[in-house]
């Protein structure tokens, strides 16, 4: 059986679940408190992070170069386009959430207001949490600006820069941290991304000691 | 004419520099303080990141995303294998010297050594650099792991993994943190990195006010 070794509220075990359901591959999913470092999940993943991804007899870290090798097994549905160009704008999004708006939107928000008390390590710091929401506006605001112009983030098909944002917003979502009257297009968006099949794993999700708004898994928020 | 916006000690820089000299693909480097957020710059490149490629008519971010496309269009001679498990391995890799590397080591000595004084920070912060030495030698070891069963680090072929593991290190040995004498096969490894065509413009680098240590351009260190 393939396995996922994940945490809820891991945006990058999101993505990769995503990935996963759209493409129609089955897991287990395990949740693993992967901040313990627990000496097999170590010998599973010396970077000690998650998702850890065990397909068939293959052990995989590294929530990018999964995604990118579940697309050249599983080619369809395509999380990809097929020219260069369209597939760098997609590398080029997905690294823009897995980077830059994880550092200065979720780490500081998420990170603060959830993994501080799940991993004991004191009290939420709120400098950090007022930085985080001001980033999460101008990155809002540049979401909107690509969805002016395209019906998806990356382009006019839905692809992983879709999934490496949706991963992102829907844990900030989880506590009530997206202002989603900001933008309209931003908006409608994430309601035709939480829509899909692939998205309902994540809706029914539940970290203990935190409840998820009642819009949260709400498809008409 | 083909121009990189970049900066002597990013790393992130490196590894698209040595890609293109290793594809032959000539461009003039442009050298960008791009932490003083100028309004060019951002226009050009709203994540305010280096480097930023403009090839043509097209103006690219994200490191990443750059050698993919880079590999796409020129894919010789090829930094990727052919195979999706080999080209999992490079990802990976990339992933691995790109974020843990980069966030463990580089920015914790190189972040606290140089750039504090360059982007005038403040002082050195020797908790930090007490902790990137300490996972140096972690990740020193980490490769030597791998190196004693392959030629280069994701297989027998020379790869992006490579490149972005050394993009990192050369940046470090610039300020000779890189304890050499560790290992072996780590220092016969990039002994052989550093003696490619591909590495010379790295080798010719200075930043005022930080003079290299003489070995670090020495092809016999």
């Amino acid at each position: 059986m393939n396995r996922l070794y994940h945490f809820p509220l891991s945006p990058f075990s999101r993505k990769v679940r995503l990935s996963l359901a759209e493409k129609r591959i089955e897991v287990e999913l395990i949740e693993e408190r992967y901040w313990e470092q627990d000496n097999d999940f170590l010998r599973r993943n010396p970077a000690g992070q998650i998702p850890v991804l065990r397909l068939g007899n293959k052990l995989m870290s590294e929530s990018a170069a999964i995604c990118e090798y579940l697309e050249e097994v599983q080619p369809s549905p395509p999380l990809m386009p097929r020219d260069a160009d369209g597939r760098f704008e997609v590398r080029r999004l997905v690294g823009w959430f897995d980077d830059k708006f994880h550092v200065e939107c979720t780490q500081k928000l998420l990170g603060e207001r959830v993994f501080r008390k799940v991993m004991g390590t004191g009290y939420p710091d709120s400098t950090n949490v007022k930085a985080g929401s001001k980033a999460m506006r101008f990155h809002l605001d540049y979401m909107a600006h690509l969805l002016e112009k395209r019906r998806w983030l990356a382009g006019n098909e839905l692809s992983l820069a879709d999934f490496a944002a949706a991963a992102q917003l829907s844990c900030l979502d989880y506590i009530s941290d997206v202002d989603w009257n900001r933008s309209e297009v931003v908006k409608d968006w994430y309601a035709k991304i939480k829509s899909r099949p692939a998205f309902r794993s994540l809706l029914a999700d539940q970290v203990s000691g935190f409840r998820p708004p009642s819009h949260y898994a709400n498809l008409d928020f």
